[in-house]
């Protein structure tokens, strides 16, 4: 995170150097009065709703747009997502689609809802979503699945690390027992270790059913630690559940190595004439694209090379009830174009971090089920399905935003669309 | 993304090779009769939502979960922020605070707003939160800014490419000039270049005012390569306004070892008995788990080694207004946890890619209004301080989390609040 | 790779657009008459070197620094090693130790002769080892080892591509097989499968024996695709023997996260009077150093966190005939500090790609087999002790560099042997 | 640095696990009678070197092959850049070329000698460099340089950290001046300044004339710590003149974004006749592989895209008195294989860190010195030219190896080579 001193030396005389002593004052910890605390009890109750609107310093005008009647009335259905609750965010959601994909688990032609307050989005995925199912879908296989928590420990020598993992690669049917017992849909598959000096990484992977699974993970990881402590042969010093090399929640070479959640690819055929109907440029120039962009994103240090796939799979998982966190580790893969022998493109991604569940987490919620029963994929048997949504998704997204910046398009969208909206007393609002 | 071959050989024995041919043929792409496309036109009035609603296969009990009455009679206030609409995402949000922020641009005790659909995440930060206002706030300080677009222009040979960028190091004072004349908020602040064989990217880094300023340096941008094409003496084969070099949307190392938006670090000190009485361990056990987490997260591929800046972030940036796919390059950066000569605990996290605005986007939407106008913090201004909010909220998050971690109480958390609210008919979800 | 356009400004300026039209010229290809090629033929016969060294533009200085009587003489030695051969390139050595090591293959103290022109660097690295072999010698040990060969296989689509892998993971008893028919040393021991779009990687991965067995993983994996050419129900459109995923002479994140060559781990424990005897610091100092030295490398964005590993590798492989190129894979891990209860210090590294050999390649050279004889280590049943030996040398080199920066010392032991040294005619030439 | 468990287990099991009590008692630490050790003293004085070899321990026929008598006589013009000498590793060393370089700096046909002990991997850059100068010569240009320390500072708090931040920003003519009074040669450049919590890392950035300016940047640096601990109004708790933030002697992002002793890129145009003739495959094919290739590459998470760029530069390093260790740090970059639109084949190479020098380290050495001299480039004036020549040796290199594999004869060339030059004593060598 280096700076030239140049840029920075402006920032830093402002922010700090050139500041009365009451400035910097104001950088010092105090304990000063403190606010009252947001009350953690009560949940979703009413009361406990009233109670934490009457906070002393909240605006008078947020509560009934985060809060309506309504929304006070029916907050029990959020109690098992949130704590400290006090209303709803909207987010407004466009639907883009028909979306044919021609997968192994989904295989139909979709709608799809994207929930997002960016404009030009949603009118972009759309455009992706016209072109490829007008090449006749694309192609979409899962190929991997499962997600990993990966407990640490440590140990006075190597010796005993060493003898530690080499005892744990002899217990894979009871650590397969073990996590069998908290969980019927999860299943241990697969055991990764790690020595480092006499510190110990188990990494334990899973398959998750439907469920995004990490808290079916980190429950099961938890009993398989219980029974490490109570016999392996060699005492760790201290142990922790989670020691950061599962990739949860952020990019990984890892996760990018491996797979996290599934691993899919997709790939469609678009002839010629399409590329030029729909998208303004040729073949030739989309793969002109994606040679400088796919170089740009080496030498910019990307995991993989690609363009905006968190743009499309944001939009989706919030709309479908996901953990919108996960974006930071599913936003990574390889977009590849190609031309064809017959002058047509291929463009395929690979996406191996595409981390969704069709049942728990958020999923039950009224707008976020109502968006998984748009796509026809809402409870059990549908997660790979929705894998490979996300992932034909990520592909339309791909071509479209290509497309304009192959055809000089791209900034000519946003001006357009932040023109026409413009309302008048918004005038000085840059567009963002 | 290799695997190995024993656990990917099952998933493809079943996904592909196993496969009777009439499901390997449901792979190809086919021109059966496509359905209904969702139209584009006619923006958030009501009758261009009745008739996106009106598409055959969308199921009946989905629109009034996504769109009531109220949801369409106000939809036009969603008009500048997406297309093809057809209703509101509804994520609740929990409150945590009072968070002490003493910054250089945010200084006072902040309630914040998370919307996230994932349950003990607000319950997290609320504790980390506590903890940190209780030892007297933590200090925040932006220490750089900018926001980069990186067009790409291809030529014959490497000499002509050197031409082109030696000529492009004489034109500062137009780029500056040309720049200005697009935005009343945003300035070109740096350059940089990049020459690889005959291809040349230019790096154009922007200040961005009170917005994040993707779409601000992209019509910027669009007006330099207009005065590139016009002026140039050297003209390139063909030229592209974002050649993947910016970092935009995904985690780089660019903007890791740059900035994107704002860079930020906060810090804060923790007493010993303060660790013991919130977090029920010691400042020599967290040090410990930052230790062993610290190089998980280096064995892991990571940039940076953190814990889980997405999860705050993501919820913080969908409260809002935020671009929620900005969590993908946002989730990057250094946390450290020191103990200090009196026996406590020293913690800061640095986050170089706080992209975040507080006009513009999403932000003046009711809600994310709202959430903004709770922590004081809507419209110009208060963008920088909005960076240095995020980045407290981070410390908290990493505090909590991995004092769970440390005290051996991460999966009981889940476990507790998974149990407590599980609805009698849910009992066989699991939780995810 | 980009620079800020006010430092290259100055560059290209100079460089490209200030230079007379002459200058650009000289840059452009051209068909002028070429100079007589270096023979290829003739190996190492006196005659050839003859013939090479006829060439009209050599230096006549040269020949005899390079090939003087007996190297010419003796040429035939190096026959197997070496095209166009025209003398031999002086390498001083230096000997360190001893050096003690228990590792469960190398054990005993060793003398290590390490090959440089690097001022300093031996007596850095003699100052380690004596720090090591004080406090007991460390700990070594081998925990992992496989060389890996990834051919890549382009297909029509992706379902063919996912019948191809889906078949060639029913295929290990048979490519176990091929493989064992090209190497009685070599072993097939795993295989790795990536599928991107329409395109298919396998990993094979080897264990080599005694040598460093990149080129017996080559011909094992070429017999291997002879086979899938012959046996593949489905057809490529074509392949390549290597597609780049082998991680073969560079550093990357696939080799570091499993192995190449040994994955070895080596721990010392330090007490605090032999640190400050012998470094003249505290370990206290030396965490201080870690700590800021492995954020430090996280920040510059390497894979793993060390200091030089890469001095002590190059100067271990050039002495002992080792493929001197490795050191790009070889030079990466985890070095970690750690303050000991007992107010000592601990400190261990971990190398996953230390790819070295006793047998085959330049170890069997005259020098390079003497080196190894200084160590025991020439010849079958050596490599995994000669792994470990780098490992230890890696360690003791960890903690003179860590001991000098955390003292205060680096500069001044430049400084100190650079001024001792200077001969008179040479007080201009900058020590470098 | 994770394993799977399956294959770690035979490894673990057999190394510790199964070993009976005894083999894992030599594991420890221990304080039994340690060998003499080597003498540091008296350099390169003959008596020195004889005490040296009559260490107890070291084989008799170590020492006629290590240090003949011509050896120990002129052993005095290693004194300055070895310690504990004891002998000359020979490492043969092919002569390949002409190869034309149309360079701003380097414009000749130049022969270049490579010193290695792998077979084939003469051959194959002789190739390469034939066919770059048949096609009329490769095109380079240097486009930055530079080479950087970086101490680190630690404070109490971020505040501080950042105050002396915003202080050494005015310093700037101070620093020169500092630094300018240790070098005639160096030139402080740039600064960079990264502020991570309560520690500043700056970067300070130098151009080191012909030397490749290791040393040099850390006198100069160590100059400037002075003067800033005597002046600044901060005053760190601790400091370090090196705190891993450099790229020093490892692959890092930093240094692949910017610049590491110079930044050169190497362009060339084959026509389509040509590939076929000496690669006998067809530039399309080329392409294909280089797709194919490059995307393997960042599936292996590489930093940049390349083949082999180690093999040449190590080899062209060694023989010409570069520090071999900086193969490490050198051998990253992009390469780019393009068809031209008359049907040929476009190529180029850019590697960022080319740290090598004219003068100073091993350059004066006899037989490195030498080396310079074939090539023209022995002293002031040349390190440019020499940075353009290694990244031209480097094109020629990818050309040959990638052309062996899309030509399907990468394994021939190594079988044929091996079986030629097979002695009959050594059937049971494995080639390696």
């Amino acid at each position: 995170m280096p700076a030239d001193y140049r840029r920075i030396a402006d920032f830093l005389k402002a922010a700090v150097a050139g500041r009365p002593p009451e400035d910097l004052a104001r950088l010092q910890p105090h304990q000063r009065e403190v606010a009252a605390r947001v009350s953690g009890g009560g949940g979703t109750a009413p009361d406990a709703i009233d109670a934490r609107w009457a906070l002393p310093d909240l605006p008078e005008t947020a509560r009934p747009l985060l809060c309506d009647t309504r929304t006070r009335d029916e907050a029990a259905q959020y109690e098992r997502n949130i704590e400290q609750f006090i209303g709803i965010a909207r987010v407004p959601v466009g639907l883009i689609g028909p979306l044919r994909v021609n997968g192994m688990f989904a295989h139909r032609d979709y709608y799809v809802p994207l929930a997002t307050t960016e404009a030009t989005l949603v009118a972009s995925y759309a455009r992706g979503a016209r072109l490829v199912t007008e090449a006749g879908g694309c192609t979409t296989l899962v190929v991997n699945e499962g997600v990993s928590r990966a407990p640490g420990f440590a140990f006075d020598t190597v010796v005993d690390a060493a003898l530690f993992i080499a005892w744990t690669t002899t217990q894979w049917d009871d650590f397969r027992r073990v996590a069998a017992g908290t969980t019927r849909h999860g299943e241990l598959v697969d055991l990764e270790v790690t020595l480092e000096g006499n510190h110990a990484y188990l990494g334990f992977e899973f398959t998750t059913g439907d469920a995004s699974g990490q808290n079916m993970v980190t429950l099961a990881t938890q009993a398989i630690c219980a029974y490490i402590e109570a016999q392996s042969p060699v005492t760790p010093k201290y142990y922790f559940l989670e020691a950061n090399l599962s990739g949860d929640k952020k990019a990984t070479a890892r996760s990018f190595l491996g797979v996290r959640g599934r691993k899919v690819t997709a790939e469609v055929r678009l002839p010629a004439a399409l590329v030029e109907q729909r998208l303004h440029t040729t073949p030739e120039r989309m793969v002109d694209y994606w040679r400088m962009s796919a170089l740009g994103g080496v030498m910019s240090g990307s995991l993989g090379v690609q363009g905006h796939y968190a743009n499309g799979l944001a939009a989706l998982f919030i709309a479908s009830g996901q953990d919108a966190a996960t974006v930071a580790e599913a936003a990574v893969g390889v977009t590849r174009f190609e031309r064809l022998d017959d002058g047509g493109l291929y463009a395929a991604v690979t996406l191996p971090n595409v981390i969704v569940g069709t049942i728990g987490g958020g999923t039950g919620l009224p707008t976020q089920r109502a968006c998984l029963e748009i796509m026809g994929l809402h409870g059990s048997g549908h997660a790979r399905a929705l894998a490979e949504v996300a992932t034909a998704v990520a592909l339309a997204g791909e071509l479209s935003i290509s497309g304009a910046l192959a055809a000089g398009q791209f900034a000519e969208a946003h001006r357009r669309l932040a023109r026409e909206r413009q309302p008048r007393d918004a005038r000085d609002t840059p567009p963002a």
